[in-house]
């Protein structure tokens, strides 16, 4: 469903190409500051411009429609509205018969009989991601004294990002990367035994975000190829600092007051440049055609932000569950 | 919290020295053929023995306490018990003193303020596997048409299993290991926008498994070293076949009637027989100390099965909520 | 929290003076065909302008802003936003200090830690149910062929429902009085054992309608009074039809096919026009105040409708998760 | 579904003949002192026995599961198992083709495909508020310093109870009543905007008894006689004191730190000594029968502690909600 967390809920709507995309916060806290300039810093990380993003300018003002009154939360839920102003639906016509490669126009169409809104990937689209920012920044707030920090370490397999980024440049064609997550001074205790482990929840908001593919905590597919012996972080103090962290900061699902670290992997941007085959619908035919509209050729440079905000979130969602 | 799902919903409790664990299942369709054997196979493959496997015996029979009558599923919940015969708690005693790297131990203290069942690591154990299993074989009842294969493909680095376990053995230290997994027959349409991705659901409920650290679909990680020319998946026909599987069955979060296929990563088991060093609360020092009980080397040689059943609850409960 | 439902899953957002109000439907099944005229039959029914009802003018046009594409419902959340734009803000200063007795100005103030919107009940106002009344008419065009009728057939104690708003109107004090609601076409089978009785999960979203005080199902109160065997309905052929009806059409929790019928006691407006006494914050001591801002007589004349909106969600739901 | 609360969260299990009922309850904190013993009070309150009540002896001492260690709830889930002994399932046969009026044995039939155990009511059986009861022990526990007392204060229309009883043994007919709750203690601010207030809680549980038929909160249907000059309790003092108390305790569904205070319609007992009237499935007409088995007169006696407990469960997930 569209909705996320148990204390500090998301539901989340709205189309790329619709009046508007949007999220209502139920269960926030009252008395956080707020304003509309609290989400300028992240929304503009989000946003497209550099060298490998999509050049559709889009505005990412949020409108508070509730849950704030006199610059705070009031308790009740939080609505963020985004309108869609700098769409060219017409791009998207040829969807209807041609369902792009990589992309969720095909299982769309089937899950909801043909009804859904196809313009630009409709409800599924990265667009949404706005939303999930601009929650993200509320989040935040809820976690004081918490840092989160993600960035891309990783471009078309090269460790140089800049180099890979130019690389896909040249050749036009999109590329993934790998986005790694830094989290500090988490509480002891956070996560729910049996099924609300720290990494089911994360994972499951992390695995919402359009083109992750992989997760892996702490040493994650490292750990297979290690030794016992090698891989158990020793604790050295009363606080349960670890020698080592290769379990990235959770043991038995719940958060051990050390750096809680994890690792996502971004596919390449389904929307490349290059000529590619499909199925064609009226022709009955697999046919070479090309992607139009405006995309970034590295979606993984626009990621770290988004996985910093679902980070939070479903962090701020354990906390306050506690 | 202890439970997962939205419609085939499952309650997990009891502790690995308690008297019993158990899970209940509610809204389990009326009507499936259901009897005490049909556990029998599944169970099997969960229990040690093998080489790489604790010695310790576990009966593993369900009791079928409700929602089974005249051997069919009657709609209401069904809720399967595990006594706990053949526990030895005295080995524990040390564990309120030295919590174990790698485990839970020094965590579920401070979340639970100290009153939480130490012995053999509590509701936390992988005891409490047994049930998810348990639950798996219904769960497979209900996915009728739907196969779901794990198997073990690499173990300490190894992707020749014995020989793997072998040098584990010789070293005497615990090893990991990757598990993966395929599900064909799956209809088109599971998973649901924009949170409920089939990988979220997946994800979220294999990583409350005990030592999972990391799960990747289809191409995985290694789509973050790809181009977006090469990653796409053709679709050939109007069924929506692609000539490629690197999507792993999944595009924009919902199947897309392809095989789905992912890995997960598996850590060391961390009570390996090698001497370790931990935090001791009494003398206040770290110091050396020898896990004791009865353990698996090698408990990726068990999760297969806990991989499977926990994928088919994932899916029984996308099913049915569709 | 501001969500109900499990299939058909509504999240409610806005306050009485803040820039808008509105709902979010997730789950709504795709392909229902839908426009903004729909609603217009029932948010008129809901607008005050009657004898004994707020000379308030309110718009009442709903903006689809997601969810709806091509004039049918997409599968995707449905956002409905209803913009505040006849709001007296200032009518609202005085109540900082004075809480209004029957008003939830006190409760609020300290649940929010006084940082609730105040001004006219904030998220509590009845204003809200215009998104309620609204998300009653996508829920009704779900129920296909099952018809949801409620009616005021007592106001002010009086069953001559005009004579009671008369009455009202001449004394200057506001009333309450009692709607019925009558379900008729309802399939056999709705409801979900132990704890999702038809009855729980209705009693459930009309308690949630401000100003309600009771609720009963066919014979209601009046059951506490019978004897068993005057009460138990007679089946009387294989359709389940039953001879009377005072079970109100559900039996065990589960609706049995006959019409469902139940009544609901709506307290008086608690802005009456008539002086009262209140706790004055700012002086300490009981004071006599009078209520500024325009408000109903008899709530009661705008609930039916909204009775029936809670309703046909809560049936939908219910049909939905089945 | 078989499971209530957010926080507080019970799943309830068992059919009345099977070998046995249980509860779990999910989210309990830790630390809280429990023994079997405990459950003693309570149990013994809804026992049969008294004049009016059923023969049939129920042994009613809870195993416990799972949750707790050295007498202290563990945090992990708290399951307890009440066994079924004493049962006769031979008084059941005959109901596979005559359904009981007034029983859900109809509507069971229907929506489960003939597959639900119909012995004695199976899961819709009175039998598994024994568990109710037993989670409400608990539950009263999370509540310290609030009081819940629940009383019959009317039996077949008599409010001289022994006088109601003893005229319905004398006519050898069932007969229904109301039961009365007063809550004392409560903090304000419990009850969640806009579909949690405190009546939507405790009647969403109250409606899960069988048997209720209506419930309404302080002045109830009475409020919709009164003006609302007489309605509202004036605020007397600077913690919310009001000089009446016909609001009940909740304003705005926000507990007001007054009596919270509600009365609970109880039908007649389905299963009266009188010969009744029914469908007969296999003559395909409707035919005389009398309800075989040992059953209560007055089911309402028993109720008082039930409702005790489900008022408990409600009110302790509203506070660890919170």
């Amino acid at each position: 469903m569209n909705s996320f967390g148990r204390k500090f809920r998301l539901s989340i709507f709205g189309e790329s190409h619709g009046p508007a995309v949007g999220i209502t916060i139920d269960g926030c806290p009252a008395g956080i500051a707020l304003t509309g300039e609290d989400f300028n810093t992240d929304l503009e990380r989000r946003k497209p411009g550099a060298a490998g993003t999509t050049p559709r300018q889009e505005e990412d003002k949020p409108q508070i429609i509730s849950g704030v009154f006199n610059g705070h939360t009031t308790g009740a839920p939080l609505t963020l509205l985004f309108e869609n102003n700098n769409t060219r639906s017409t791009d998207y016509e040829a969807l209807k018969d041609t369902p792009r490669p990589g992309h969720a126009d095909f299982v769309l169409h089937e899950k909801f009989k043909g009804f859904n809104d196809y313009r630009g990937g409709g409800h599924s689209s990265g667009r949404l991601t706005v939303a999930l920012v601009a929650a993200g920044v509320v989040a935040k707030k809820v976690l004081q004294g918490i840092t989160i920090k993600a960035k891309l370490v990783e471009a078309g397999g090269n460790k140089d990002i800049e180099a890979g980024i130019s690389h896909a440049i040249e050749e036009q064609d999109s590329i993934g990367g790998i986005v790694a997550c830094y989290v500090n001074g988490l509480p002891i205790g956070l996560g729910e035994p049996f099924f609300d482990s720290v990494e089911s929840v994360i994972s499951h908001i992390i695995f919402a975000i359009p083109a992750v593919k992989g997760i892996e905590f702490g040493s994650g597919f490292g750990a297979a190829k290690m030794k016992g012996s090698e891989h158990n972080d020793t604790i050295v103090d009363a606080k349960g600092t670890t020698a080592t962290n290769y379990a990235g900061g959770v043991n038995g699902g719940i958060s051990n007051g050390n750096e809680l670290y994890f690792r996502v992997a971004v596919k390449p941007t389904s929307s490349t440049p290059k000529e590619q085959q499909t199925w064609n619908k009226k022709t009955e035919k697999v046919e070479a055609f090309i992607v139009k509209g405006r995309h970034d050729l590295c979606i993984a440079l626009r990621v770290p932000v988004v996985v910093e905000a679902a980070t939070a979130i479903a962090l701020a969602d354990l906390l306050l569950t506690q």
